[in-house]
C-alpha cells in the first residue's frame, strides 16, 4: 500500500533543518537563505532513460536524483531539497520504490539534500520518475546559457561519449565543481552536456547569439567513446560518439581568455580535468576548421525526444 | 521535436514577473517573497487518473495543475509558479501537450501561476505528467494537518460523493477560499479531501493525534454521489459515496467552536457552503454516532495506490 510506503519513508527519511514541513502533510515547506529559488525537474521513464531489469533499481534511483543534481550544477547552484514523484507497476513496486530510495540516498547525503516530499503512484504501465530539485542561486548569481561572447573559450570538465556504457548510470554530477569554478573564476555561460556536446554547444550559442569553432581533436574522448564505437562496428568513429551521443553531464564553460588561461594552468578541480576545446565566434552557428585550415559546418547531433 | 514544443512555449507561455529565469535554461530562477516556499508535487497517469480518449485532453490538462493547486489551498498558501513534466506518447505527442497547455493556462492565470519549466519526454507508453508547484506561504502561517484538538468543529466546503462524473477533472480548487477562511478565522489544522472524505479525515486525526466524531446525516451529498449510486446499483448509498470516493477536492478543516459558530453564520465564502459535520474528540480513531446515541466506529474507506 501508499501508506507503507510513505510510513516506510517517514521512518527512514533523513531529515534537514532546510524542512520545515515534511512528508505527511498537504505540501512541504522549505527554508532558504535568499528570496530565490533555483529549480530544475526531470523525468526519467523505465525503457528510455534506462531499462529496469537489466541495471539495479539502485543505479536508476541515483540516476534520477544525479540528472536533477546536474541540472542544478550547470546553474552554478547548491541544491537543498528534493521531491520524488512516482508511477510505480503494481507488482513489486513497493520494492522497486525502497531501492530507488536506496539509490537515492547517498548521493542525496552527499550534496545536501534533503528528500522534502514526493507523490506515490501505481499503475498498469512501467516505472516513471520525476524529480524537482530546488537550490540557493550562487551568490555570485546564476550560472546561465546565455552570456557567451565571441573571443571566450570553450571549457570542458572531462571526457566524452559512449556514456550509454555506464556513465550514464553512475556519474557523479559536477556541483561542487561548478560552484568552485563559479567562485574562482569569470565564467560568462555555462551548461551541462545531457543530450550530445555538439547539439548542447550549439543550444548554448543559440542563447547567447553566437556561433562556436570546435577544435575537434580537443575533445577529450572517453574510453567509453572508443569501446562503443568498436562495439557498434558501424563506421562511426569515437569522435562520432564523443559529439553526439547524451548523458555526459559534464560542464561546458564559456570563459573570456584571461581566466581561462588561468584556469587551464591551475586545473583546480580535484578529480577531473579542465580542457579547452575552440572558442566562442560572432558568426553563428557550429564550426569546425578543415585541414587546410577553412572555417567548415558541424552536424548539430545529439539526443531529441520525438514527438509528432 | 521537443524543440518545437519547446519553441511554442517559448512563443506562448504567458511570463510572469516572479520569474527571473524561465523556460531554456537549465533551471528556472524563481522570485519570493519570503525566506520559505510551500512545495507540492503530483503525478497523474492516463488509466489512472483520467483516460485519454474517454475525455478531451484540455480538461486532463485543467486536472493535472488543479489538482496541485488544491495541495496549495490545503495550506492556505498562494501558489507561484508551476513545473510540468510530460512523458507523451510518440504519435500525437505534440498536439496531446499543446491541448494539455491549453488546458492549463485559464486556470494558471486565474491564480496568478506562471508556468516557469518542465520537462518534455515521448515514450512508448500512456501520457504522465508530474506538476511541480512552488508558492507563497501564508503570513498567518501554513495550514496544516497536525493542529486540530479535542473540542474543535469538522468543517468542510461544498459537497461530497460521485466525483468520478466529472467534478473530478473539472473541479475549481478552493485556492482563494482557503486563503479567506484562514485570514479572517482562527483554524487550527486543515487538508484537501482528494482521497476520500473518511480516509482523509482519519488522516487528518493521526496527525493531529486525536479521533473524530462525524454527524453522518450532515455530511452535504453532491448530486452525483446520489446519481452514481443510482447507476452503480451495488447497493452502495449515496452517503457510502460521499465519504469513500476520492477527488471531490473540497477543504477539510478543524476550527475551534467560536471561530465556528460566527464562520457558519457569516457564510464568507462567494460561491460555496461551509458545513459543520462533526467534531474532533480525545478518543483516537474515526467515530459515528447511531440511532440510540452511541459512539460506534466508522469505516476508514477511500483510495489508497496498491503497491506490493
Amino acid at each position: 500500500m501508499e501508506s507503507d510506503l510513505i510510513n516506510w519513508l517517514r521512518r527512514t527519511l533523513p531529515s534537514g533543518e532546510a524542512v520545515r514541513v515534511g512528508l505527511g502533510d498537504d505540501a512541504a515547506v522549505v527554508k532558504l537563505a535568499a528570496l530565490e529559488v533555483v529549480v530544475t525537474t526531470d523525468m526519467l521513464m523505465d525503457g528510455v532513460d534506462f531499462v529496469l531489469g537489466e541495471v539495479e533499481a539502485r543505479r536508476v534511483g541515483h540516476k534520477i536524483l544525479a540528472v536533477n543534481l546536474s541540472d542544478m550544477a550547470a546553474m552554478a547552484a547548491q541544491p537543498i531539497a528534493a521531491f520524488v514523484s512516482l508511477a510505480l507497476p503494481r507488482t513489486g513496486g513497493l520494492e522497486l520504490a525502497q531501492e530507488l530510495y536506496r539509490g537515492m540516498w547517498p548521493l542525496a547525503e552527499r550534496h545536501g539534500v534533503v528528500i522534502a516530499g514526493g507523490d506515490t503512484n501505481s499503475w498498469a504501465g512501467r516505472l516513471v520518475a520525476n524529480v524537482t530539485l530546488l537550490g540557493s542561486p550562487s551568490p555570485r548569481g546564476s550560472l546561465l546559457r546565455s552570456g557567451a561572447r565571441a573571443g571566450d573559450k570553450i571549457i570542458v570538465t572531462g571526457s566524452f561519449g559512449g556514456s550509454i556504457l555506464g556513465h550514464h548510470l553512475d556519474f557523479e554530477p559536477r556541483v561542487v565543481d561548478a560552484r568552485r569554478l563559479h567562485e574562482r573564476y569569470e565564467l560568462h555561460a555555462g551548461m551541462d552536456v545531457s543530450d550530445g556536446l555538439a547539439l548542447d554547444l550549439w543550444r548554448l550559442c543559440q542563447a547567447s547569439r553566437c556561433g562556436a569553432v570546435v577544435r575537434t581533436e580537443a575533445i577529450p574522448l572517453a574510453a567509453a567513446a572508443t569501446e562503443y564505437a568498436r562495439r557498434r562496428s558501424d563506421g562511426s568513429s569515437p569522435l562520432d560518439h564523443a559529439l553526439s551521443d547524451g548523458e555526459d553531464f559534464e560542464l561546458l564553460l564559456a570563459v573570456p581568455p584571461v581566466a581561462a588561461e588561468r584556469m587551464l594552468r591551475e586545473q583546480p578541480l580535484a578529480d577531473v580535468r579542465l580542457t579547452e576545446i575552440g572558442e566562442f565566434v560572432a558568426q553563428p552557428g557550429l564550426w569546425q576548421v578543415d585541414p587546410s585550415g577553412n572555417r567548415v559546418p558541424m552536424a548539430v547531433s545529439g539526443f531529441e525526444h520525438q514527438l509528432d
